[in-house]
């Protein structure tokens, strides 16, 4: 061990490495359930440093587990064996170069996403991925797990947002794709093949961002309704109507607004009139010349005349904007905060909402009555975080409660949609992956995996 | 060649085999460049034929060659050499299923893009990929090239577009992949894998589409300009006041204009002042809530009076709108007629388009100042076609003529661009791509062909 601390510190510099046992920090997840004490940390600063890490790591056959922000849910950002190091890529932080014209931006992969948001004060211009983490996560580990966020129906997943990768391969190699363009089909996405790769193909150092024209004109509001077939239907014909202004339709339930008013008494909640299941939705026009709040209110009123509304806000200052999201962000927070508690990361066709819904809180029923369901999510594109909480009193599952997570991912499945819809497989849900998903396709991950990684060095026992 | 013709045959029906010699349709690709006499063209009715189909190829080393609407630009779609069967999808063009609610369609892979566009004539939805050769184009061979199209810049290509796939694999096992939610991270994107794979990894054999609200509410129109650097400003300006409803903005020059006027008498071109650079663009609305004519007329007054535009006009019906379009999407067809030519289908990022296409105009005129360039292509997302034709009364190119070709791709390269941006690498143009791209990149893509087909069975010498 002092030998590897030796060969890395001369790479890098002394102040660039921590011991394991001094870095729980690092080595343990953010929702504290995964982690071992790992060798070390190491702070690259730059793409060579990252590469000669590999090659002594290679050499040594000692696992490389990438780290970004640590914010990852489902153990891959985290070591489940002693004979490893972490590669922090918390002090590669620059942004690189920021192309308004073409709208894009070069980064380090360890760049916060809150920062990258924040360059883009003073442009205009936006990225549009938006998430609960943005205060820590990291571009790198965003592109990593491919994540989705709020505005992925519109403007889709990290995969979509990314024109280019600089990656470090397992021999310590450079895969050089820093390339500043949308359309390049010469020869097979490997950038889209490292989005979603959790680590185990490639140490990603730098990331060529997609920018969009900036929202100046944005509406904000929250509806509230009677049930969630109400809901899903509004939410059909709103996405059709406004589909042009869609930033953002997100849905909870009242359970999850109790949550949120238990986090502090500071907390209000906007609407008046408590429903079951709200909806709050995100409207923004890049122009002055369009008008959407002339449309947006009179569509609004003429469906609170038809009563399908229990009650609904729009925003009248950022202040009241940032509170309605507060009630959506917050959720796994808020959850977080009343014990342990069962995270099922779904997706299904969104015309299939509604049913996968009921039938999921009908298979919980059946286990335990008294359990605490709180679902949330994307309604645009059918991504729901149907987490379960023990019921009032109790601090744990039983036995037979944990095993609803794996019906729930086979209903999921079963409706055609998937049970890692944005945080991945890593190490949590590889039983979950084995049983659902096929041979063929198990296989075909495999494959790849050994071809680039045939020392198995990369975050071994992720996804494969 | 007996025997397999007999194999296949039991396999398939008789009446779907044709003989190689008489398969001249299929063997040869659209520019009449690529292809030699295979041992036959098989037409499988279903995923099952296909798979049986390549399990005997396999087994007695033929290669396969995946065709769909043979419209492909760089001899991925057409063999090399006569040890070899072309797997047709035309006869695999059922449209399996519609579902309105999620906004998806699962089709065949041989379903043809028009047909998709027709199938939703009477929904509130399209699936947004348009491109000149629609009518012939199928859907598998799109998401083999990864097609980009005029509407790239927005709804994505298709990559973005494709849920989830169903794909015969070399040694004939079925991956299952027909997920229809957009949010899938259940490890590695294999769907964006074969997107853009050329046919070398898998035979698509079902895919599930993403589609969107449909514009109801349309506005076409085409704006000349005296030069390019104010044709590129108008389009970053418009792009970014009108973001909310474009759906597409192209350009094509008046060098292009006359060769559609060539094509036939009956041709008139719509704007009446002739300039030197058009931009076509199309704003769409899904709602009648929403006014863009309003708007759109105000902005286009406003420029016209500050004398940016020489000329502009919005289409007043679908036939004025089709004429527009019109001379845009026969431009290819245009330059074809007038013989030889070298097509570079290059994207740069979109602040560059302007140095991209100086720089170009250089290199060629200091090789023959007589060349004559036809460049146009997708404002959006900086795709350019930029295609050469020897100069007027000359048959044919000079070797050094030929030669451009490499310089235009190292030029796209050097400024981060792509020298492939839609049609992929195929077999014309792997010598560009082995000089262009470095050599871990190359062999990323190598070493995930040979774990994938490692028999090389799927188009032998496509990319790799």
């Amino acid at each position: 061990m002092t030998k590897i601390k030796k060969t890395i510190s001369d790479i890098i510099g002394k102040n660039n490495w921590i011991d394991g046992k001094d870095a729980q920090k690092y080595y343990r997840d953010w929702l504290n359930i995964n982690g071992t004490i790992p060798m070390g940390v190491a702070f690259p600063a730059n793409t060579n440093d990252v590469s000669e890490i590999v090659k002594v790591c290679s050499h040594e056959n000692i696992e490389i587990i990438p780290q970004g922000g640590n914010t990852g849910l489902v153990g891959a950002s985290v070591p489940s064996q002693g004979k490893s190091i972490i590669v922090s890529f918390e002090k590669m932080h620059k942004i690189i170069k920021l192309d308004v014209d073409s709208g894009l931006m070069v980064v380090e992969a360890g760049v916060i996403l809150a920062d990258v948001h924040a360059a883009l004060n003073e442009t205009n211009l936006e990225f549009p991925m938006h998430l609960g983490s943005e205060g820590s996560a990291r571009i790198g580990g965003l592109v990593a797990t491919n994540a989705g966020g709020n505005q992925a129906f519109r403007f889709g997943m990290m995969t979509d947002l990314v024109l280019g990768l600089e990656v470090v391969l397992p021999d310590g190699q450079v895969f050089e794709g820093v390339r500043e363009v949308q359309k390049d089909n010469s020869g097979y996405q490997l950038r889209s093949l490292f989005c979603g790769s959790e680590g185990t193909l490639g140490l990603i150092t730098k990331v060529v961002l997609k920018l969009v024209p900036k929202s100046t004109n944005v509406e904000t509001g929250l509806v509230g309704f009677k049930d969630l077939n109400t809901a899903v239907k509004f939410c059909r014909d709103f996405s059709c109507q406004f589909h042009n202004f869609l930033m953002a339709i997100e849905f909870f339930t009242d359970f999850g607004v109790d949550l949120i008013l238990k986090l502090s008494t500071d907390n209000d909640f906007p609407v008046k009139d408590r429903a079951s299941i709200y909806v709050l939705f995100e409207l923004g026009a890049t122009s002055s010349l369009l008008d959407i709040r002339k449309p947006l209110i009179d569509y609004l009123s003429s469906n609170l005349v038809s009563s399908e509304l229990v009650d609904c806000i729009v925003a009248n200052s950022e202040s009241q904007r940032r509170k309605i999201w507060f009630f959506r962000e917050e959720q796994p927070e808020g959850q977080r905060l009343i014990g342990e508690q069962i995270k099922n990361d779904i997706s299904v066709p969104i015309g299939s909402i509604e049913e996968f819904i009921t039938r999921a809180i009908k298979i919980c029923s059946e286990v335990n009555p008294n359990l605490r369901i709180n679902y949330f999510g994307h309604m645009g594109d059918g991504n729901i975080h149907f987490n379960i909480s023990p019921p009032e009193g109790n601090a744990a599952f039983t036995e037979k409660e944990r095993g609803l997570s794996q019906k729930i991912a086979a209903l999921a499945n079963e409706m055609n949609g998937s049970f890692a819809a944005e945080h991945g497989i890593g190490r949590t849900k590889k039983v979950i992956y084995n049983e659902l998903r096929g041979e063929a396709e198990r296989d075909l991950r495999l494959k790849i995996k050994k071809s680039i990684d045939n020392q198995n060095i990369f975050n071994k026992g992720v996804i494969n």
